[in-house]
């Protein structure tokens, strides 16, 4: 029996511990711990990877403090729209949502889209609809109506401005480089790997823009012959670089680590076109990479055997 | 001062010269051969590939033969919903958009989104939206009635199907395997590469489904040091093997020249897991690919210097 390992993250950003209430960061420790340890008991119990990164992201979906599911931003209208997207890398099948609303846990619609239809990606009312026809646990307004990111939608207001951000308490200049997204990769111990990735998206946001989160191949991969990635950050940036799929042929086509692979693409490619943010990632050996280009990144990592670690600053 | 090259696709499928009349036949030809000049006119009076690949993709659009803008495929809910996404070479600059309605010119929406916003991707009537604010053209109903497409869609809803096809002649098994897209790439004469596709979907379509053609890295990637892709084929495929970015990758990081690169992809990888299609590829210095694995696929191509080929079949 091989080991099993997993590692999750709540975003990346500007993330400074001067600006961090001791019960905030308390708070923010437990819920990653929640989370890890909700894909831990089914990988020691010789669950899937698949089941396990969808039950860790389910975990910070449900957690009003992640920008996922019901603590999502509100868009310019005051809605939230979410998109989620999950790989495995054994079949590399894969599922998509993005621009959903009212659904509690997105990253279960987009593991039934793999599931369950023909197909990868599905958008809108139209992915609603689906959700509908298959019985998946929706949620009303008043579920996903957190008082810190109404507040925010506020102050976006006043200047017009568009937030990457997932936290109430820094000033707006700071809130805008914050990327709140959540996701988590893991190894099962048949030698498994898989990728899965949750967002809110920006606070204001209008137009049904989406970033990454969505995007198979930029924020969310999985290939058993190389990498599962699930990527945080300014989505234009990650979308652009291709920037799971690009950790992937680095490491295939040119023989790259897991973490040189990822060094190249967070602290060298993304840094050069000024695309800020971080990834969470795994191989099948169980190597672990959790590299970020800005302030801070919400991220846990746990290896078969080993203790959780949890991190938020450099 | 270079040559310019210009190749465009009208998409790829099961498409057989016994199902064939010579006059759709040549209506079809003389549609390539619209496009391609339409972009040609640019290439040689030294504009840019970006905007050949737009002029090209705007008249297969506005073309009733093909799936993308005006002979845009019905929904299963008898709408016509339109994805398109383009990118240029020289800045990796990208622009998409899913599930729009009403928007006569899809591809230039998808580049306004890339020239005007902060963003890359939009869906929805939020893309609606935003083309409403920047005074795109926009068409109603009338406008995208195509009788053809309709009979297909009264076809599909016997079955419950649901048709990749773009064509109206064949049965209904033939029609699933027709995969109605539109794409160009190009270099211009100062050496940026650039890539363009746009598409109605699939023929009675449910829960706002989208393929590849709006992804960045899976159906459109441009980068001047590699090469400029755009794809026809089963979307699903498409996505989960990110194909443009794959043969971007296998150039940068193998050294496979365009040819072998594009033969690695659709002939090999694709073929392996079920991923019918093709792709029109162009690099740097104006080679071009142009391969499917499919039974046919409508392409054209055009290098500096020498005569337009328009092709079919295998």
């Amino acid at each position: 029996m091989s080991k099993y390992a997993i590692a999750i993250h709540g975003g990346a950003g500007t993330i400074l511990k001067s600006l961090m209430t001791p019960e905030k960061e308390s708070q923010y420790r437990q819920g990653l711990k929640d989370a890890i340890e909700a894909g831990e008991v089914i990988l020691k119990n010789n669950g899937s990877s698949l089941d396990a990164v969808e039950a860790a992201v389910r975990s910070l979906e449900n957690n009003p403090l992640f920008n996922a599911g019901r603590g999502a931003v509100f868009t310019n209208d005051g809605k939230n729209e979410l998109d989620a997207s999950i790989m495995r890398g054994d079949t590399l099948e894969a599922g998509a949502v993005a621009g959903v609303k009212n659904v509690k846990n997105p990253i279960s619609l987009a593991r039934a889209i793999m599931e369950k239809s023909e197909h990868v990606l599905m958008c809108g009312e139209g992915a609603a609809k689906f959700a509908k026809s298959i019985e998946t646990e929706f949620a009303d307004d008043s579920y996903f109506f957190v008082q810190a990111r109404f507040d925010q939608l506020q102050e976006a207001k006043k200047t017009d401005g568009v937030f990457l951000d997932h936290s109430g308490e820094a000033n707006a200049e700071e809130n805008k480089k914050k990327f709140g997204t959540v996701g988590a990769v893991a190894l099962d111990v048949h030698g498994t790997i898989a990728a899965a990735t949750s967002t809110g998206g920006m606070t204001n946001k209008k137009f049904g823009r989406a970033g990454d989160s969505p995007i198979i191949g930029a924020g969310t991969y999985a290939n058993n012959n190389t990498c599962a990635i699930s990527c945080t950050g300014h989505g234009e940036f990650f979308i652009r670089s291709v920037v799971a799929y690009d950790i992937s042929c680095l490491m295939e086509y040119k023989g790259l680590s897991l973490k040189e692979a990822c060094d190249e693409v967070v602290h060298k490619k993304l840094v050069k076109i000024g695309g800020e943010g971080g990834l969470v990632a795994i191989d099948a050996k169980g190597n672990i990479e959790l590299p970020f280009n800005s302030e801070g990144m919400y991220r846990a990592s746990l290896k078969d055997g080993e203790g959780i670690e949890i991190m938020i600053y450099k």
